[in-house]
C-alpha cells in the first residue's frame, strides 16, 4: 500500500533484512490516526513523509521468516509484535534508559516502510516476542496499548493508582485501554469522559465506574462530586483538547497527577496558580512507550487476563478493503480497526 | 483486664480524656502475639512493661464518648479505629514525615493502658474515623491490615507489585492480608508460602494461585519453577525465621525487592554476595503503618471490596472469654481473633 | 503594625499564648511581596485579609519568652524561626504527609495577627529551633529561602541537580537563594536569567556559571547554546511571568522538568504538544515548603556554609523605618530587606 | 599478557573487529583485585576462567584505530574509555533498563581478551567517547569510579545524600572516589572508616571531614557521636569484611540506606530486627555501574572538576613492569595504580 493524497494496494519488493533485522510475514496490523492523517495528505504528513511511494502502517504483529545476519536472539517461526519506534541507542535519551525519546528517533511506516503489507523488516530489537496466551488480534495494538500503559503509570507510577480516583479523559481506543488496565492497578474508582455515546458504551465494558457526558454535564463538578468535592489523584488525558485539558487541570486533587498523551495542535492556556502551583499537581508529558519496559508490563496485563481488550478490537477487514477500515475508524462508531494482509 | 504472668478481667476506674485526647467506648478489639506475649510475661514483656497493674490491647475500634479540651475534630457518636503508635511530632523522624519510626514511640496497651476493656483513651489524632462501609470487626484489624498495606507497598511500592510474581512467605494474618493486597493491586501471581495446613486454606480463599508447602517442597526452587527460573520481582518476609529470610533471599529475582516485617529473634546468616550484591536486591525493613497514608490506602481497600479481610477473621469472643480467645489464636487453626468487650 | 491602605506602628496588647503555642520576642523579621501587597491593598489582600486592623509579617523569627499549656517541646529562651502556614493536621493532605496543601492552610501575618512586631503567638509546632551557627538575620529568612529549597528539590529531587544543567527564571532573593542551592547540590552549571542589572551581580555572588540578560539576548538561545543544543534538565521558574514560563518550556531538554513556584496573574499559553508532551518533560506545581523535611534540609544547607545567603540579604531597618524598608524592596535594588523591631 | 597462575608478557595476534566492535590502541589501563586474583589463581578465578591462556585488565582507555562492519556512531581516532560489561540486550533485565545485571553478563578481560594489552576489541556500545577535559589516567578509570557513583546514588539516590552524614566503610580506591562524589553532591559530612594510614591520608586529601580508625576507637560509637545519636542517613559498605557489614547496619539512622558493594567471601550474619526492620533500614546491594546513566553522571563529575581523583592514582607503571604494579596495589600504600602499555 503506498500513499500519496490516498492509497493503494500495489505489489512492491521484498526488502531483504539487513544486518541486524529481521523479515516478518504479517499476520495482522491495525490502524491509527497516524495512517489516516497520511491518507489524507494532512499538513504533518505533508511535512514529514520524506519519500514516496511509501507503504505505511505502524502496528502489526507477525511471524520471523528471515533473519539478517547480527540476529542472535529470534529464528524463524517466532511470533512477534513490532515496537514502531526505531531508535539509534547512542544518544543522551538512549544511553540513560530513555529510548523512547531518542534523538534520532524513527518511526515504522512514517520514516521507513511500514507493516500494511505481506511482509515487514524491523531490527530485531524491535521485534517483541508475543506470549503464547495473547491471541494475535490482539498482539497487533501492543503499540496503542502500551501507549495507554505508560500514561498510566507515568509520573510516581502505580503507587498513585492505588486506591485513587482516576479519570480519563476521551476514550478512543488508548483512552478505553486505560480505563481497563487503571481497574486493573487497584484504582478506587475510574471515570471516563467521553460525548460519543458508542465509546461510552465501550468505556462501561471496560471497567469505568461512571461515564460522564461532557455535552450534558460539566465534568469538572462531576469528578468534584464523585469525589466529596476533593477532586481526582490521578487525570489521564486522551482528547489533545485545548479546553478539555484546561478541565482536567481543574479536576485534580491538592497532589494530584495529570498526564498528557493527546497532542493538542495549538497553544494550551492553563490557570497555573490556582490550580497548578497551589495544588502541587503536576503535568506529565507521555509520547511512546518505555523500551522495554512498558512491554514487559503489556505482556503481564494481556497475558494473564488482566485486562481484556476484546471489546474495544470492533472491526476486522482484509487489508484490501483497507479503505473500508479507515471509514470505520472515522465513523464515531468504533473502536480498534484490525486489518489482516 | 490486667496482666502479671497471666490476666484476669478487673474493674477499673475510667479515665478522662486529657488535653487532644478523646475517650472510645469499645465495641471490638481484636488479639495479637503482643499480648500473648504479655499474657506470658516472656522476657520481651519482662523488659517492657513499666508498670503493673496495665490493661492491655492495641488493637482496637469504638465510638467517641467524650472529648478533652483541645480536640477539634472528633464529635462524641463517630465511630474511630485505633492507631496504636503515638508519637512525639518533634523529633527528626516525625519532622520528616516519618512519625511511624518516631524516636518516642509510645505504644497503646504496652507503653499506657490499652482497649482490652468498656472504655480506652487515645489522642484525638490517633483516632481514625472508620468509613461507613467499613464492618466493626473489621474495623478492629487496622493496625495489622495496615502492617500487610504498609510491607506490600514499601520499597518502589506498587510500582513493583503490577505484573509481579509476589512471594509471602508465612500466612499469619498479616500475610494472609498481604495476599489480598497484592492481588488487588495487580501482581501477576501471588505464591504463599505456609506450613500450616489451616493457613494454606484460607491463603487460598484471599486469592494466593498457588500455596508452598515448606514441609514437602523446597520453596526457593517451587519459586524459580513458577517464575520460568527467573525468581520473584517481591518476597514479602512475614514469619521471622531466619532459615525462612535466607530462603527468602534466594527466591528473588535480579533487581527484586524483599520486605522485613517478621522479627527474628536472633542474627541472620545471609548469602550478601550472590543473593544481594550480584542480584542488586533490596531488603526493606518495615515496621507499624505509615502516619497515616497507610490508613487512607487502608480505607480505599477495606470501604470499596477491594480487598475482602472476611475470610481471615475467623474467631469471635466476649471479652470475659479471652482466655479461650488466646488458646484460638495458639491454636495454629485461627487467622484474626477478636474480642467484643 | 497594623494594615489598611497602608500601615502606622501602633501599641497593641500582646495576646497571651494559648494551648499548643508559644509566644515569641521578635528579634528580626522581612519582608516580602506578600506584605507589600497588604500595605497597597491590592485585590488579592481585599478578597484575602478577614479582620482589620491586623499586624503583618510572616518572616519571622524570634526567642520563646512564654509558652501555653499542652507545649511540651520548647522552653522559654530557645530562639526559633516561624513556619508562617498554620496546618489542621486532619484533611488528606495533612494526614498523607503534604501538610503544606492543606486543605485548612491559615497564614501567619495574612490570615492572622504576624510578626511585624515585638512579640507574636504561634503553635508550637510551627516554631523551628534555630541551629546555633545560623546567625539571626538569616533565621529570619527561612520562609523564602525553604521555597528555594522545595523549588530545587521537587520532581524527582536532587537526583535531577546533580550534574545539571539547572537554569533559574528570575532573580529575586528566592531566585537568587535557589542559585546557591544548585550549586551546593552538585549542578554541573547553574544560569540565571534576570534582566535586573543589581540581581544580576547578586546572581554571580551567589555561584551563577553565567548570568543571561533576557532584555539583550533570547535567553531559549542562549540556554541552548550553553548545553550543545540539548536544553537544561531543570528549569526553577521564579518569575511568574507568562511569556517567561513559555520560554522555560522551550528551554527544556528532552525528559526534563520545570517547576513552578511564581504566580502568574493570568492564564499562561504553552505549546504542550512539541516542548511538554513530545520531550516528556514534568512541569511541576510548588509552593510552601515541606513540613518540616525542608526545613531538615534548610538547617543542613545553612548551618554548614554549603550555603552563603549573606550576599542577599542586603538592607537592615529599624521596624519603625518599615516605610522606607518596603522602598528598599521596590527599588529593583535591593535582595532580602529585614526589619529589627 | 596471559595468566595461569602468574602472567607474561607475550606477543599475542591483534584481533579484527568484527560486527558492531571496535578496535582500541590501549593508551592507559589501571589494576584492580579482580586481575590480582586471576594472577594469584585464586578458587573464584580458577572456577571462572574458561580458556587459557587469555589476556587480562578491564579497566582501560585508548583510541579507535579500526571499526567493524555495523558500527555507526564512533569513527578512528576518537578516544574512549571501555565499559567492561557486555551485556545481551534482550534478558529481561537488559529490557527494562538494568544490562548491567544482564542475566548474560560477559566481562572484558574475564570472559574474553582484555586490555593489558597493545590493542583490544570491544563493543562498540562498551565504548564511551572521553570528554576532552578528562585526562587520560583519568579515562581508565572510569569502571571503578563508575562503581562508587553508582554506589552512592543507589537507593534513592543523591536526595538522600544532600545534607546526610555519609559513613564510607573502606578506603580503598572505590571508597575514595565515593568520598569525593558525597562531597560534591552535598553531603553535610563524610566519615571515612579505614584502619591503613597511608588511605587515611589519601580519605582527606578526597575531602573526608573526619577519619575513624576502627583499630584504635569503635566505629559505631564514633559515628553516633558525630551524628548527636541519630545514627548517619547513609552507609556505603566498600569493605565486604562481614564485622563491618554487621556495623555499618548499627551506624545507621531510622530510616537510613546502607549500599553493599564490598563481596563478603561467606554468609554475614545481621541483627535485622533492631537494625534493620525496627528502623525501617535499607540494605541495597549494588553491582557494576548503570548501562549509561553512570557514566553520563561520571562525566559531569570528572569534566567539571566537581570530583577530583587525581590523589587517588598514586602510581604508574610501563605495561612490562606489571609485576611491580601488582606489588604497589598490594602493599597497603597505594591508591590506583596504572599501567601504561
Amino acid at each position: 500500500m503506498r500513499v500519496a493524497s490516498g492509497a493503494e494496494l500495489v505489489v512492491v519488493p521484498v526488502r531483504h533484512s539487513g544486518a541486524g533485522e529481521v523479515l516478518l510475514w504479517v499476520e495482522v496490523a491495525s490502524i491509527f490516526w497516524t495512517e489516516r492523517h497520511m491518507l489524507n495528505w494532512e499538513p504533518w504528513a505533508a511535512g514529514r513523509i520524506k519519500r514516496l511511494p511509501m507503504t505505511f502502517g505502524h502496528e502489526v504483529a507477525g511471524r520471523v521468516v528471515a533473519i539478517g545476519p547480527e540476529v542472535h536472539h529470534l529464528r524463524p517461526g517466532v511470533f512477534v509484535s513490532a515496537e514502531g519506534h526505531v531508535f539509534c541507542g547512542f544518544c543522551p535519551p538512549c544511553r540513560s534508559g530513555r529510548a523512547h525519546i531518542c534523538e534520532n528517533l524513527r518511526i515504522l511506516g512514517v520514516d521507513f516502510d511500514g507493516g500494511f503489507a505481506d511482509f515487514v523488516v524491523i531490527p530485531e530489537r524491535n521485534a517483541w516476542e508475543v506470549d503464547k496466551r495473547v491471541p494475535p488480534d490482539v498482539a497487533s495494538i501492543h503499540d496503542p496499548f502500551g501507549n495507554a500503559v505508560h500514561t498510566a503509570f507515568s509520573g510516581d507510577g502505580a503507587d498513585e493508582l492505588v486506591g485513587a480516583t482516576v479519570v480519563v479523559l476521551g476514550c478512543g481506543p488508548i483512552g478505553l485501554f486505560a480505563v481497563g488496565i487503571c481497574r486493573a492497578a487497584g484504582a478506587r474508582q475510574v471515570l471516563a469522559v467521553e460525548p460519543n455515546e458508542f465509546r461510552q458504551g465501550l468505556a462501561k465494558q471496560m471497567g469505568a465506574d461512571a461515564v460522564i457526558d461532557p455535552s450534558k454535564e460539566d465534568p469538572v463538578q462531576s469528578v468534584r462530586t464523585a469525589t466529596d468535592g476533593h477532586g481526582a489523584e490521578v487525570v489521564l488525558e486522551m482528547s489533545g483538547v485545548p479546553r478539555v485539558i484546561d478541565q482536567g487541570t481543574r479536576m485534580l486533587a491538592p497532589g494530584g497527577r495529570m498526564s498528557l498523551l493527546g497532542l493538542p495542535s495549538g497553544p494550551v492556556a492553563l490557570d497555573l496558580t490556582d490550580q497548578v502551583i497551589f495544588k502541587e499537581a503536576r503535568l506529565i508529558g507521555v509520547t511512546g512507550r518505555e523500551l522495554f519496559r512498558t512491554w514487559q508490563q503489556m505482556t503481564t496485563l494481556l497475558a494473564t487476563g488482566m485486562v481484556d481488550v476484546s471489546p474495544v478490537i470492533t472491526h476486522r477487514f482484509p487489508l484490501d478493503r483497507f479503505g473500508e477500515a479507515f471509514d470505520a475508524m472515522a465513523s464515531g462508531r468504533s473502536g480498534k480497526v484490525i486489518l489482516i494482509p
